[in-house]
């Protein structure tokens, strides 16, 4: 099959065996994937993973232990956990000590024709919703995350740095929460489709007002989590959303001086993410900038890469 | 009266005039006062103090609006509030914009004769409680301010990092809270005090396991908060203490990954401090090494920063 793999660095589309399901696994033929902000940082080095790419998907289960899974359309959690260490005792295991995640760390991923994930982290789509607004259900439970971590009151002012994929989802879904919202990003087209959803945003250039009860750093880079410390105010929260490879040069005295809460934010809950998406309460579809086909998965992934991208779609035939 | 001023970087015994309370203000003979490490940070350049330096202090009322304090033994608040910008009409004076802090910002210190700050910060010292533990009570309520922060539980485990003063208050203060305390430190003497109050300590060469709970950098380092990251457990909690002049390299990726929540810690409630003094469930004491006189305040700044000091008090006569 063909798979878009990571190797010393180097991307590149090999010809891959069908991978064999282990004890408790789906095999899943792949529909259609998305291209993540995190796969180019793998593809720069984070996490030294090598392997297939790829964590945003929607498939169909080929095989499965559980027969009433067999040919459902579905999405699923990218952490697989070894069900015996501490966390995954403690009910944490998105933070199991021996995981394994789907394209992302000792696990290949969805960038290919098939992929191999436990059956218990699967989801049905709903019948009805399209390939490729279900495969967004990932990126949106990330967002959804936030809610599990913090209260949110309707009057909490929040600001959200980075207009990319990730930091649009985390506004639309703190917009159900607050309306005190405004979304800040370099690209006036992307602040656009937000305008569209009646969420306020701003130029870097125009910075909102400091003193924000919440800001969320969804700008995948080092400086972020700077600019995010000058706009929260005393005791307010910060949330980090960026999976960045450099080190940033930080002042913490700031932090400790305002008191500032940081937490760190990764993968969230995909049924909240999976109704929203249902409802329309998150719009999805106006992100998608390009389709690409697998055998051109290299030059999709460069395609992410540029300014005048936003989510780009990697479809199996 | 005679000061310790710190005035472009330099440090002296200067001869002052008394100052004059303002609306609101009584006016302190100081008894006697200690040497904070942020002290030494100030000398050092932080927060571009100038004026007379000193936050730590017991003293007694000689002039006071209400005239019930005059002749009471007190201690005081540090933080002087507007009562009129946002954070003061949130009830957050500690956070006022434009507050001034007593020996810290924009208000002369403890290292005086007298020294002057609003009625509304005063605390009554207990009859009975020796000065020398009373100006304990400012880094205690430091040390208590964790616990209005975040819920501790008896069963977690608890690591803070740094010996020195901060660090061994706040391992006393937490250690009525959960049992399984680890001060860690680099002065085997320094951690005998608190060995000889029960509480667990390890020296940095032999760092307890990580997977903590709750880790609380009182290093007053740049690479405490570094430390502290490796040594929490997912989802826990990492109290910073310190603050320092300078900047800090910092890995991001883990504090996301890990969903490590991270909270500034500063000034704390001086009620429950006073009371733990009290009650002798906090032992101060032994940490103190050495007593100098007003005149001799120079060379008292400069021996608590030697490596054999631990609280250096500072008296008036």
């Amino acid at each position: 099959m063909p798979a878009l793999t990571l190797e010393n660095g180097k991307l590149e589309l090999q010809e891959r065996p069908v991978p064999q399901p282990g004890r408790g696994e789906a095999l899943i033929r792949v529909l259609c994937a998305g291209v993540c902000n995190t796969d180019l940082e793998l593809a720069r080095g984070y996490m030294n993973f090598s392997g297939t790419l790829g964590h945003e998907f929607v498939g169909v289960v080929e095989n499965s232990p559980s027969e009433h899974w067999i040919g459902k359309r579905v999405v699923g959690e990218i952490n697989c956990p070894c069900h015996e260490c501490r966390y995954c005792q403690l009910e944490m295991p998105h933070h199991c000590e021996r995981r394994s995640v789907l394209g992302i760390l000792n696990r290949n991923g969805a960038f290919a024709q098939y992929l191999i994930l436990p059956e218990d982290n699967l989801h049905q789509v709903p019948r009805g919703m399209a390939d490729e607004v279900a495969l967004f259900c990932e990126p949106v439970a990330a967002a959804y995350r936030i809610t599990e971590q913090i209260n949110i009151n309707p009057d909490d002012r929040i600001i959200i740095l980075g207009d990319g994929k990730l930091g649009q989802l985390i506004a639309q879904v703190l917009f159900l929460y607050s309306k005190k919202v405004v979304c800040v990003g370099k690209h006036a087209w992307k602040l656009k489709l937000l305008n569209n959803l009646g969420i306020d945003t701003a130029l870097v250039g125009d910075m909102p007002a400091p003193g924000a009860d919440i800001v969320v750093d969804a700008t995948g880079s080092a400086e972020g989590f700077h600019t995010a410390l000058s706009l929260v105010r005393p005791e307010g929260t910060l949330v980090l959303k960026s999976t960045v490879a450099d080190k940033s040069q930080l002042d913490l005295s700031a932090l400790v001086i305002n008191e500032v809460r940081v937490i760190g934010s990764r993968c969230g809950p995909f049924r909240p993410a999976l109704e929203a998406l249902a409802m329309g309460n998150v719009e999805v579809r106006p992100m998608i900038t390009e389709h690409y086909n697998i055998k051109d998965a290299v030059v999709a992934m460069e395609h992410a890469g540029f300014a005048n991208a936003m989510k780009v779609l990697i479809e199996m035939d």
